[in-house]
């Protein structure tokens, strides 16, 4: 959808996808063989679509998902990564009891644009001694530069087409 | 925690929880015996921190997770409702497409504390033909009316103790 939530910008939306069994079991079974070949031992879901994802994966796959909270969300004391949006500034989140030090984490979101807030994500968790070792998504809008702003860590897009 | 977001206000924070491998599966696995037992065909989760477990539930019962979302976070158009909350007001919407009708819904989210959330979660998908048939949370904060407001549709608290 385009000029949502501003003019110009390219919107997304998976809520139907996930929806339905059929498709988000197989969306969550893609993401999680990648996380897999990755060597997650954590996985990190980003507040709140990557939630709807990480979760599953995570639990299909035997780990924590650890919930990388927008600013605001959780009680202090925190860990918090500022960043800017695509429209607006924001940060990221994490409680300051989060032990993630030498975790292989994998960040796992719904959509990549700009990449700001994945970036933001990682430098957060590295702060605090984890390991990010990849970024998967399902769909990737290209020509944002998100790849680019993502170098350094393996990117993988698993766009599921349904069959 | 007390206090947060607002003073007076009691905050249970279950994102360590979630990050730890062992208490997550236990608490995804009780949460998915007792929306079986429920009969649920449809995952409904709570923006945002339903999703963390809603999804989960919905991936292990081979469902699909519909993510109830706050206002303004879905492209329009949209079905809303709107509601108060402790500290404010709110709404909450679902695509326009979304197709729900005679499907039996269980709402999951993580704590009951007004109920405020729930019930309007509750109007919206029965507003479009679903059946709520239960509200599963993993904590209630007592004394806040969070039960009896939600009268109508049975409440199951899931309250994992790790033993």
């Amino acid at each position: 959808m385009q000029d949502f939530p501003e003019e110009g910008v390219l919107f997304e939306d998976l809520t139907p996808v996930l929806a339905d069994a059929h498709a988000f079991n197989a969306v969550v079974e893609d993401l999680s063989e990648t996380c897999r070949k990755l060597g997650a031992d954590l996985i990190g879901g980003l507040d709140a679509r990557g939630f709807l994802l990480g979760s599953a994966v995570a639990f299909n796959m035997g780990l924590g998902i650890l919930a990388i909270r927008k600013r605001g969300k959780l009680p202090p004391p925190v860990h918090t990564e500022e960043y800017e949006l695509e429209y607006g500034t924001a940060a990221l989140e994490v409680p300051a009891e989060t032990d993630v030090a030498g975790k292989n984490v994998v960040l796992v979101d719904d959509v990549l644009a700009t990449g700001g807030t994945l970036v933001a994500a990682r430098n957060l968790l590295e702060k605090i001694g984890a390991n990010v070792i990849g970024n998967v998504v399902v769909l990737e809008v290209e020509g944002l530069g998100g790849r680019e702003k993502l170098a350094g860590a393996p990117l993988v897009v698993v766009s599921h087409q349904d069959s």
